[in-house]
Parts: C-alpha cells; structure tokens; sequence
C-alpha cells in the first residue's frame, strides 16, 4: 500500500487533472526523444547510397516535419472535435465503423508496448555504451525500469507528470542549446567537421538514388512522428477547457519536435556527421559543437538517456485509457474498465508492463531487434484516424447549415471549410498509409511480420470477445423470460466425512434451508463407516445418512455419481443445493492439509442446472469460533 | 484415461498381489543395481594409498557382505514380526517413538527420491559412455525417463512388475554369466589382467593404510546394500502368506546380491582392475573375461545399463506406500492416503516423479554430484529400524511366557531365542550407525550436508502437519459441544452487476432461503444505476434493493464494507448468506471475461464467522437453461 500511495477519492479527479507544461511532459517525451535517432535512421538508408547521397536528409527532413505538420493539423481538429479524448480509436469508430476502429486499437496497444519496450532498452543502450561493463546487465536493468516505472503510474498519473516534467524539460533545453550553439558557430563559421569520426558502417557500392531509396529513408525518419497521437488518446487527463489546452500542448510540442529535428538534420551536413552503431548523431553534433566531450556534451548524452526511459512513460498514459475503451465497448474483458485504487486503471499498466518486459527479454534488451516491429502500428493508426476524420468532413459538408448530429462522443455540425479540411486529412491518410506500406514492405524479413501477424490475430481476439459478450447479453436478457416462478422444493445433500463440530455446523445451515437434507457418506473402510454411523445417530438431528461404498477405493467420484443421480430425477422447479463443510484453518496454508470437496464439485457441477454448491465454514480461530452462537 | 488403463475394482486388489519372482524383480533391482559401482568406490578409496593398497578390497567386500547378512536377518525378523509391512518406519514407531519414527520416515523419503534421481542418472551415464554424441541430452533423457517409469507405475503395480522382471533377470544371468566366466579362467589360469587398463586417476602419494581409511572404503562399499530395506516396506505387496513370500525373496536377493558383489571384488584384484571415471571395473571385468569388446561384453553393459534405470523403479513401489504410511499418521497431507485409479498412491508417485526430476535437473543428472547426498538416508533408517527390533527383543524377553502384548501393527509374543536376537539387531544397528557417520563426516563437504539439513526440516514439517491435524481435530472436537441450536434468522444479501436472466434466477433461489433480503448494486455511475432501479422494480419482486455509491471507482470494497457492516451488526443465531450470481459460459475460459465475485468473496470473507457465500449458476448451454423450471 505504501508503495502506490493512499486511495484517492473520486471528487479528487479534477485536481488529478494537468496542466499544459505538465502534459507536454507527460505526452511528448515519446515524440520528442525520438528526435534521438530519426535523423540517424535516414542517414543509414541513404548512405547505401555513398557518402554523395547524405546530402539528401535535409530535404526528406523538411518533407516529414510537412508530414509531421499535417498530421499535428490533422489531430488538432480531432482534439477540437472529440473532446472526451480517443484519438484514433474513437475517430474510426464513430466515422469508419467497428473493423477500423479494432484495427486501430490494436494497433495502438502493440505500439504503446512497443514504445515501452524500444524506449527503455534504448535508453539502457546509451547507458551501457556509456559504461560497457554493464552489458551483461542490460536485460536486468530495462526490467528493473520498466517495474520502477510501473510502480510510479500506479501511483497516480499526475505525481508521474510531475516526476517526469524534470528531464523533459532537461532535454529540451539541453538540446535547443546545442543545436543554437552549433547553429551560431556554423554562421559564424567555426563550427567545422566532426572529429576522429566513427568509421562509416554499411556503405554501398555507389548504389544509385531510386525513388525507393529515397523512401525508405522518408519511411526510416517518419519514427521522429511516433508518440505524436499520445496527447489525442489522453484530452481528458487536461485540465478545463480540456481541447483547449490538449490542442495548444500538442502544437508547442510540434513545435519543439519539428524544430530540433529540423535543426540536427541541417547540422548533421556541415559537421559530415556519419551513421554509426559506435558513435550516435546526437552525439556526434554535441561533441563539435561544444568543441569535446566536456560538461555540456555529458549533459546533452545523459539528457538523451533520460528522455528516451521517461518516452516509455507516455504509453503508461495511453495504453491503461485506450484499453479501458475497448473494455467498455465489449472488446477487451470488462475487468479492464474497473479503476485501481489510485485513479488510474491499474490492470491496464499492469499488462502493459508484463508484455513490455516479456519483449525486453526475448529480445535481450536489444533496439536493433526492437525496431523493425516499431512504427507499423503508429502509422496504421495515423492513416485510420485521418481516414476517419476525412470521413467525417464529407458527412459535415453534406449537412444543411446550422444542423448538428448527435455522435457517441461529440456533436457534428455543418462546418463551411469542409472541402480543404478533408483534402489535408486525405492527402495525410493517403501518405501516412504509405509510410506505413513502405515500412512494412522494407523490414518485413528484419521482424515487420511479427506485427503483420500480431495485429490481425488481436483484432481477431477483440472480435471473439466481442461475440462472448453479445451472446452472454442475448442469453442474458430479460425479454421474452416469463415471470420467474418460485423454487417449490428445495432439496438439500450434506457430504460428510466424519461427524464433528464442522459436520454440526453445516447440518444446522442445511436445517435453515429445507427439511428435505440427506447426508452423505462416502466409506473407504466399513470400520469408520459404522462409527460415524453412530455418531450421526446422536448428532445428526434424525436427518438421514446415505454411506456409499467407494469400490474403487476414491473419494469423490462416488459422491459426484450420486449427486448426479439425484439430479437426473430433479423435478422442474426444484432446486438442489449441496452445503459442504469447510474447515478454515488458522492459516491459508493449513488449507492444503485439507481436501477442497467445494473447490472440486463446484468445478464438476458447474455446467448442470439447477444445482447450486455451498461451502459452510467453520473458523479454527478463537474469535471466529461459530459456537458463539450458543450463547443465548 | 488411456495411458494408465482402466481404473481397478477394489476386489481386485488380492490379484494385484505379486509373487516371488515378480516381488524379487520389483524390489530387488536397486540393491542389486548397486553392485555395478559399490566395488569401485572402495577402490576409489583404498587408491588413494597407492596401488599395493588395492587388495584390501576384497576383505573388506567380505565384512560388507557379513554386514549384508546381519541387516538381511534383521530385516527377515522384520518381516516375520510386521507382517502387514512398514519396514524401518513402522518398526521405529512402535519401539522408539514418535521422532525416531519421523526421522526415519524422512530419511527413507529422501532416499526414495535419490534413488530415482541417482539410478536413471547412473544409467544414462552408462548410455553416454557407450554415445558420447548424447552427452548434451542427458539430463532431457534422464528426465524423460522418469517420466516413462512414473506413467508405468501409475498403470499398477503389477504390470510394471512384469515389465521389469526381464531387464533383471536378464541382469542376473549375464552377471553371473560373466563372473563364471571369469573364475573358471581364473581356475585354469587363462585369465590374465585387463589389456589397455584405463589410466589410474586420484592416485594419491603412498598415504598410510590407517583405520580411517579403511573404513572410509567400508562406508562407500555399503552403498552396495542401498535397497536392501525394500522388500520390508512392501510386505503388503506379496501374495498371501506374505510374510513368508517376502522373507523368501529377501533370502535370495541378499544371497544374489552378496555372491555377486564378492565375486566382482575378488576378480578385482588378479585382473589388477583400476577405479576409473573413463571405464568402470564392471567393464573391464566383462572386457577380461570375453576377451575383448563382443556380443557378450555388450550384453554384460547393457544390462547394467538397464538395471540401474530400473532400479528406480524400487522407489516407486515403496516411496506411496510410505507416505501413504505416515499420511495416516497424520504427519503428512491426508490427501496422500486416497488411491488413484489404478490401485496405486498416485498422488505420492507424483510427488516422487517431481522430485526426483528436480533434482536431476538441479544437479544436471551427474552422478557424482548425487552420490554424496545418497545412503545417508538408508543408514539412518537401517539404524532406526535394528535400534527399533533390539527394544522389541528386549520387551520380548522380559514377557513371561505364553503372554502377548497385542500392538498397533503386530503381536508381541515371549521370545526364547531374545537374548541372541537383541544383540544381532543391537551389533547391526552400532555397525549401521557407525557406517551413516562415517558417511555423513567424509562426504560432509561433497554434498552430505544437504542431507544433514534436509532431514531435520523434513521432521519439522511432518511435526507441524501433526501438529495442525492434532488441533484441527481438538477444535472439532463434539466433546463440551452443546446441542446445536437452530438457526432463528437468515440474512440473504444478493450482489446485482445488472438486472439480467442470471440475476432473476438468483434472486429466486434467494427467496427459497428466506424473505429477509436485500439486493446490493455498486454503482460506477450515476445513470446505469438509475436504469439498474428501473428494471429491479419490475423485476425485484418487492426486494429492496441498496445502491452502494463507490467514491473510488472500485467494485468489490464497497460491496466488502457494507457486509461487514453488516454482519458485525449480526445477532447471535444469525446467519448472513451471499448470494452471488454466477454466469457460467460455454467454454471454461470465457470465465476470464467476468468478475469472479463469489471467489473474491469468499477469499475476503473466509474467516468472518457466520457468513456462508453462495453462487447460483446460471449457464449459457442450451440444455443447461434454467428457464426449463418454467415449463410447469
């Protein structure tokens, strides 16, 4: 208990509520600590190319921060429009339907896992590159994160927020500072090359610059644009006016992402920066800016750390919310939308964090294995959201002025600016779409198959459990169920395997149920047959005692047979209850000392009707003692 | 259902009963099995002396073998005077006490379970020898075969009788084969020493011939005699008369196992055979006397292979059996007294198979790693058990004659032969004492340690389930219990998620139990309980119904607050009853997709007295609807 706080009262949720500058570091250090290798990622692709080909990141730069922009347009005017919150989700349920909106969840919840698991082992890995002897750890470590993490979101989202405001902000100043002092000495031009750089990995034989290429390498950047959904998923953890301050939020981190990005994109030209497992970008920019590996460069590493381990933070935002969704909608197990004692859906984070740190290990902790399986699930769930909204505007401009359609979330009215507002979501479906077909295309074979199979599989259990629920409501319902008539006679059997206080017990509970009670006795010897035979003669209240002989030497298959004996010759309306008597020792464990007759009929008899299973306990402990009852 | 056969009818027992030559099969392939390593540890030792120290080890196999015949009377004593069986723990229990009667049940146990994990180890050693190439697998094969010789004995105990009476006595006719052999050529003097002798490791530098040494090689030749205390547990398995059935087969396997053993010492020594970790003496025994690796060379290995896997066999006839024992002592869980199917203790074959795998798997299935673990455990109980029939020769002798003292197990008649009998029990059980120190002492570090903590903890334990047994039947105890009075007053309380099928047929068995009612809702929201109102006047047959406002968003604590309020509220001959509806799915695991509030309940609520839970199915499967009782 003291480990996730005291419980917080339901008229606490506002004050839970955050404001912009903790919301941006709640929901952006995802998307903004990918800024640590984008520009990385589209280096690598084209210098398959030869070291001729580099120059093109700045321009595939300036195309994603235009993708990045379409799509930060494109959620802003989700925000506006659903402000209960939902992001993708929710946009192609209420605009595409049920299969889209499912596709989009899972997803969703495959990339918020992903995010998790990619981002800790990444921050792990710049840990590690900083001390080496710590590799043989790395998978300890990025569990021990995950569980540290874990252990922060269940103790509520906002002391979390608070938590993580620090290195956010730590990261982002950090980072304008490098990128402002690299970009003053390269016009004031003292900036110079990188030096000592690391060797060039994976150069091509001057393969030549196709369209594929360069979209590949497109695809490869667009990773700075994943966690960018994250402040859509979560409006409703804002403050009031929740859209308000959600859709400023996620423009100031546009902003900030765009901009760095942008900046370490351009920088990495004039300092020659090279991809390279050895030596990172970021890293390579920071050293020739500072002029070495001194303070400020420490910093700007130790901030990248940091950021990329709180980024895992942002899916423990999302992914509790997004899967409570579903669990409200019949998708997921109801059990997911029942709140912990800390305001947060607690199930939810714990799933979250035994998937992440499954992944963690399999992979051994390892980014390279991680990332191919990254980035599908965000730009799938990009495309579905501005096909959804696209949608949406078609439905909007074909209403009448002034008319509005009440939808599950929001309210649609006419909005005159329909047709360019649904061509910049089209033209962002079309190319997020794309992005998503080429990344899946291009790292197929690297583990993109994995999500290939892993999300259609989801959507299929979501669908399955979808079809549970609807059948259990179906079989459940009251409409054409007659008045329920009353049970007329209620029959009672008592196992017993010995007669004592606990037998007594149950037979006086049996006595309060019906006079129609027979005890039964399965015999494994004649000789205590006879004695307890006895004894219920002078205990047994004159109910009478059934002793079946156990030929095979069990214990209760006979009793199982003779119940369903009794069963079989059930009148209608009649009601067959067993009260078993259960001894409960002083401690749980003593438990094992005892056979669980209830436990076992209950999971033998559970699929017949009409027969219900009773366990009477009877307390070891003094202050439980049932005699208390004698008093009177 | 099909791998361990039809269950057996309990008439049949008295056919399960087996005779001699399957009994000699049953129980005899460990003690026997042993005669493949017991020379060789004595060489092992006496090595350490140099090379002209080697010929102690026939002497000292002679006072082994006359150890062999003392333990094999005593236990033929036994045998006669415990003709229901038990062997060394019911002798222990009847002359010495509880505790030495524990500390033998532990040590026997343990035994049990080494003897598995070190025999199928043993034997997939001599496998290895002969396939180097399956060396990586050892311990899956190792464990595979556990698990073979496990669904064997749950078949009963007879067929894995017939099973194992080939490979043994095809054991015995190829040793005796092979030791034959080898004496007459020794008589006729064509037997020569072994060609190519392995080389002679552990080779120590001439250390004295002291008396410690010598015992040191007596304590490791004792492991010859592993196995002996078989037949005296498994009396009960023998056709009738049994006690003269199984003194019999004691008689021949002691005598099989003495001259086999004596004669593999003494070829020992004129074929100048060396302890090897590379080839063992069994080995260059056969290799002398064939000449050379053939048929008969092979066959000789092939069966010690296969004795030492069967051997593991012994355990399982007498590892059930015994904790079956002491289980109706009530040292162990009671559960452990109830026969499976097959007419076998089934639950205790489990338990061995589980251990012994464990262990195998700890250790990596090495064999040296086990031996230092292995005969304490027998020696102890040998100990236990002579220390056991000394007291009882000494009660004998101080009976006038032609009295008897009826006991639990046996009868207790004047011996005029006592005087003799008291001291060869009382010179075995010194001799068995002095072995299991020896033992325990020069293999302390090697691994015996583990025994000397394991036994102990194993006595407590069985004295903490004793204990829990004594006081649960102390507190259910009918003495000073008051006839027991009726209950005046039944308290239902009905815990409603919604108004549905399920509910309705709950809330009518509820009205069988009584008209004080209430149904409880927690309400998540203030609409569906509005809604949840609605309905239940419609269908709540005028049952009050009390909508618990949950400030936390949590499900189960309110509804938990509100029955302890109250049942501390309960009056004395009050009884509260919860009826929880339960919907039961069409397949077991849609049950992951509901609350399982009846077993929260009940787990929360186990040691409040006077508060029985109930759930009332309510199935999903056509033929299991309810609604039938409608029909009337």
């Amino acid at each position: 208990m003291w480990l996730v706080g005291r419980p917080l009262h339901s008229a606490d949720a506002p004050h839970e509520a955050i404001g912009k500058a903790v919301g941006l570091a709640v929901f952006a250090s995802d998307a903004l600590s990918s800024t640590a290798y984008a520009t990385q990622e589209i280096l690598v692709v084209l210098a398959a190319a030869g070291l001729g080909a580099l120059h093109y990141a700045f321009p595939i730069s300036v195309a994603i921060v235009a993708l990045l922009a379409i799509v930060t347009i494109s959620y802003e005017q989700t925000i506006k429009a659903y402000p209960s919150g939902g992001g993708a989700y929710i946009v192609a349920r209420d605009n595409l339907g049920e299969l889209p909106a499912q596709v989009a969840g899972a997803a969703l919840l495959t990339d918020y896992i992903l995010t998790v698991a990619v981002s800790v082992s990444s921050g792990v890995a710049q840990l590690v590159s900083a001390f080496p002897r710590m590799f043989a750890l790395r998978v300890g470590i990025s569990v021990a994160l995950v569980l540290f993490i874990t252990v922060l979101n269940l103790r509520g989202v906002k002391e979390s927020g608070k938590f993580v405001a620090i290195p956010s902000y730590f990261f982002i100043v950090i980072m304008y500072l490098t990128v402002g002092v690299a970009l003053f000495r390269y016009a004031t031009g003292t900036l110079g090359a990188v030096a000592d750089p690391p060797p060039l990995e994976r150069l091509g034989e001057a393969q030549a610059v196709t369209l594929f290429l360069l979209l590949h390498a497109f695809a490869n950047g667009t990773t700075a644009l994943t966690g960018v959904e994250a402040i859509s998923n979560g409006v409703t953890a804002f403050k009031e006016p929740r859209s308000h301050n959600a859709g400023v939020t996620l423009m100031w981190m546009a902003v900030i992402l765009g901009s760095l990005f942008l900046g370490i994109s351009f920088l990495a030209g004039p300092i020659h920066a090279v991809p390279s497992e050895a030596e990172t970008v970021i890293s390579q920019i920071a050293r020739t800016a500072y002029g070495g590996r001194g303070l400020l460069y420490l910093a700007t590493i130790g901030a990248t750390t940091l950021i990329l381990v709180m980024a895992a933070n942002t899916a423990y935002a999302g992914f509790p919310r997004l899967s409570a969704l579903q669990a409200a909608d019949g998708f997921l197990p109801r059990q997911l939308t029942y709140r912990g004692s800390r305001l947060v859906f607690s199930r939810g984070i714990v799933v979250l964090a035994g998937a992440a740190s499954l992944l963690i290990i399999v992979f051994k902790a390892s980014v390279t294995g991680l990332i191919p399986l990254y980035a599908i699930g965000v730009f799938l769930s990009f495309t579905l959201s501005q096909a959804g909204m696209t949608r949406r505007w078609w439905k909007a401009g074909r209403l009448p002025p002034d008319t509005e359609i009440r939808e599950r979330d929001t309210v649609l009215g006419h909005d005159p600016h329909w047709r360019i507002k649904m061509v910049s979501n089209g033209v962002g479906a079309v190319l997020t779409a794309i992005v998503a077909v080429v990344f899946a295309v291009t790292k197929f074979r690297e583990g993109a198959w994995v999500i290939v199979i892993v999300i259609p599989a989801l959507v299929a259990i979501f669908f399955a459990i979808h079809g549970h629920y609807l059948e259990a409501a179906r079989v459940l319902s009251l409409e054409h169920f007659g008045a329920p008539p009353r049970v007329l006679r209620h029959r009672v059997i008592l196992p017993i395997s010995g007669v004592h206080r606990g037998t007594v017990v149950a037979l006086r509970y049996a006595l309060a149920l019906s006079n129609d009670i027979t005890a039964v006795h399965v015999s494994l010897d004649a000789d205590s047959a006879r004695r307890i035979e006895q004894k219920w003669g002078l205990w047994g209240n004159g109910v009478r005692l059934v002793v079946l002989e156990s030929p095979y030497r069990l214990l209760l298959e006979p009793l199982l047979d003779y119940v369903k004996e009794v069963a079989d010759r059930r009148q209608p309306n009649e009601t067959l209850t067993i009260v078993v008597p259960q001894f409960v020792p002083r401690r749980w464990w003593h438990q094992l000392l005892h056979a669980q007759t209830a436990v076992i009929l209950r999971l033998a008899l559970i699929n017949r009707p009409g027969i219900v299973i009773t366990s009477v306990p009877y307390q070891m402990v003094p202050e439980g003692d049932y005699c208390a009852v004698e008093t009177d």
